[in-house]
């Protein structure tokens, strides 16, 4: 019986190790970024019946598994607040020392509001440099003006 | 008596909507990107003697506040551990949604390490769009592997 | 020296205590509703000029607050995570017993998304009720779809 | 061995997605408004008899379930105090943003005192809108004033 | 200038201690129970203008003060989530040990509700006893049933 | 394998559940008031070993379980330091909002000490009203003054 | 003005390397043991009129402050919940290591109950020893039992 | 599998409430004091193999469990930081209490440095009192001088 | 089916603890500094698929987890974030105590920037001592200047 | 009026900036390392009066300031229990990530204890390395054994 997305997320990480499956590859099989279809396999994404269906094939889900990744789900992929792993904490810290920074430039370019995590895509590149590649991020983001009423 | 940067931060941020400075000026006065030049505003780098200087003349600050700002400051811009500003908490979403993706995808790239966020610069632009204009950011760290030793 | 929007906010308490001006003054004033109305002097939303003025003279601000009422603030307006306070605790008792009810009828509605909490209007009104009149509030947010990419 | 409520919203979650069901059609069953009725599923609100069977039937539950859906439930639908969920997380952001505005707002019109969060009930519709649709909700709540003794 | 209840009852409080002034004799003054007087004083409720005024009297505090005390403060009275202060503590204990068995109680006498905290009120007295007085303390609040709808 | 009361509490809730047992019959069955005796079946207390036997003849407890239930236990029900309980955070609430209160007043009454949670005792009783009855706890504990040494 | 105790406490801790002035002597000045006393000069117990007063005259405290050491404080000396103090956190660490050891050995001896902390006394001594002196306390509280009712 | 000291744990206080064992036998059996003898049974201190094979003898363990006593555990007994357990929390209620007068007076003897948790004996009595038998804990622990260099 | 490296951690101790491994044998096996092999072991560093496959003969580990073992792992081995075991403690307690320290050592001797966690080393050793060993750890990390842009 | 440590250590930072004063010759004048110098002056450490009154006279503290030099201070020098500045961050990480590795080569060596952070020295160095200088840091702690008793 399975009761939450995180039970599928750890069915599809168990056997991408198990396989030795590429993110990449699964990105081609359903036919979106690599940013995207990894997002969706981890648990924070909905997919749709043929997406599901092909990672459920890829991955050898049950077809309850397959059910589940088509609901939205419960998002939030750290186990604490500020997270442990130095990887996903150097994020964490660019939020911290960048964040009035990212603010203040926001607020001067457009005025108060924000700038969307929905509607919202990212493209992760290496970035070769004779110093030692470089990893390259780009975040797109609609910005959503405050309005008055 | 000035003991800590936070005092010239909030200096600065005074004199800055007193007297209407614009960021993107600020940054040309000394030379280096409006995402730099904010963050050093905002208490997060060390400024060189002539940058410190030409701040000061512009926010007229005392010596003492000049001083302090070509000292390393205790970084950190946010308040709470989990920030409250809507603008800014999106940013942290991001992290906590995408923490996993961005975790999985560097390592497919590049091996087990990090990006850094020290050998790191950030570009903001505003992207025309239609359907509303969009937030477009690029940021880009050098790749750290974790070494056997 | 005014170093932050707060510190605006505790003027205008103050003022509107020793007045006894009302929200509903305000918001006939500056042209908008009692809800942003309010939210606007209490720090959460930045004003135009001619509002900021109409609010400076209306609550006897000097220039440098009004400048400051002009600004993007630095949201949040609770001292702690949970809040204390009964009133506000009841709304945060609300999102804990109802939010993966919001969760699921919206998503059932609508897919996967959020409602936007940027493109957003609020009305509360008084209900009268024979067992004892109601609080009633209307609020009303864009629906923004995730996106595939 | 069923010992705590949040087995049994386990169950129907499961069973839901397994079978598909929406929670209109729960509403229907039971016949009460689907917001108090995905509430109860959810494990917020005790069943009677005959609303716990009919449910039991639909998801079809054990005997043992279907006795905890009659008993009143440990509240609170949210793992963390600050809600990952971006969906959850935008109403949390509400009650930090417009918190004080509430209070404000209701105090000005009855005096001192709360809005109910027990005799409350909330409708969710969605609102065509040629810009978007929006999700628009209402919720009603008695209010109760603080007395002097 | 004062800008939030709590100064108001740091002045209470320093005058209450150099003048040796009683809650007592506040609640005689006022023509309420020495739980609410006390309360009212801590920044717990809001008094009408005659209470104020009297209390204003007392402590004299200036006219500003008296007009905060007519405002509905922002409750809660303690520093931390859980409470340092060894009396406090006990009570804080109490609801920790004793909590689910309010629960279970209450449920089982009335159903799915909860005891408001708003009508409410509250009596201590000493209760003579030869092995050591003892406080006794009677808490009284309307059963507020939970409504389908 | 019990290995903490914890698991104990966990078979009498559930066996609770499926046998439809009240709290007050375990109360007349074991000899005590309701209030201790709940507490006691939610693994607050310890029970003599008649008490535990009856209890386990009652719940159908094995030989272990029924061992369990005569040790002092790990105190404290709640899973979480603010409890998100709505019934429970009303008794959270007021020790907030009237914490200082208790405080004052017990001090006026009996100088420097606290009321004792270990030698005390509590009474839960339906207080009819013609408004909606009331939950009136009468709460008595032993004054313990501070010594000087 | 005063308002709160502990700004009584930072006078005295001034006052007392100011001039130099050891905890015992102000044990012997006012009768009681070095323990009570340093506990009470820093803000954790109150005094009687007569030892406030020789407390006032060491330390040159002023009428109010000396009306602040006879009342009952909030009591609680450190500033976090985990101690940052290397000499203070060994004993929190005390209790973390050892804490349910103490209560499996005062249960093995007394039966369900708590050692108070209010009727209690302690006493640090010097302990030589040729490996190196030690620091020996003797903390000596009265045994509560958990009452049936 | 046993992973963790936690597991042999579990077993010990599992099968000590089965068998009826007592601390001060198990104490007797190895021939440590019963506070010592407690805390390695409770995971907090590493046995030679011959104290191993003895508790292992006691509680009948698996040869495996018997090994894992012999290893330095993950200290720390407690669940949360600060303890729910009124007993426990007594004990964590001094250290914030007198937290700062131990420092204090520890200074005043020893000069700056701490007193050892680690070189560190307890011993705990029941001290007779006609008012009450009394609990007395005699802790030592070498006092540590930080040193210059 | 294994979903996460610590499932692998827990493996290995139980393993290294049956058949009695000692780490400095593990380090020997694979060619590596017993700090590194250690740290792989505990789920902190990825292992290359020949140091796998010996870690994995040496603890009969089955290919699933050999597999996992090649893979980057969630990073972070305390499950606090103040650990509580007293020799994990002393480590945090000397970042609390020198953090300042150090980050003011390294700003004078390299200007803006910090020492990389990531490109580091540490090797520990037991220092003779005839007041007693010494435990002697030097800690090696590239210095990463923050760049101007 | 100082009542506490940390204001000393304001004063000699911001005095420190003023002088454009190195710790390094700090260190000099009073004849200790830089690394104790410098944790002196920043709080955590107790000065002779020799040595506070060499301190005093370079940045110009008065008599008082000198007297608070010579007092063991509360300690610890971090203001969040996770600390935010990249640099401090990375010593965190440190003990994150090889905390657990720290814990098991140190009881592989010396059994079960804890390495001294008191009994503790600590000297960083500039380490030249053509791929980029790296910091270097010994740190050396007396082991202390846990005893039996």
């Amino acid at each position: 019986m399975i009761t939450d997305r995180t039970q599928v997320t750890a069915m599809i990480q168990s056997a991408k190790v198990k396989k030795g499956v590429k993110w990449a590859h699964v990105a081609d099989l359903i036919g979106q970024s690599k940013e995207w279809s990894t997002a969706a396999c981890l648990g924070q994404m909905a997919m749709t019946k043929e997406q599901a269906e092909k990672v459920g094939d890829l991955f050898e889900l049950s077809d309850e598994a397959v059910a589940w990744l088509q609901i939205a789900p419960y998002k939030g992929s750290l186990p604490t607040a500020v997270p442990t792993d130095p990887l996903i904490y150097r994020w964490y810290e660019l939020v911290n020392v960048y964040g009035t920074t990212l603010k203040e430039l926001i607020h001067e370019e457009f005025g108060d509001g924000i700038m969307s995590a929905i509607d919202f895509s990212m493209d992760l590149q290496r970035e070769p440099d004779p110093k030692g590649d470089r990893v390259s991020v780009v975040m797109s983001g609609k910005f959503l003006p405050y309005k008055t009423y």
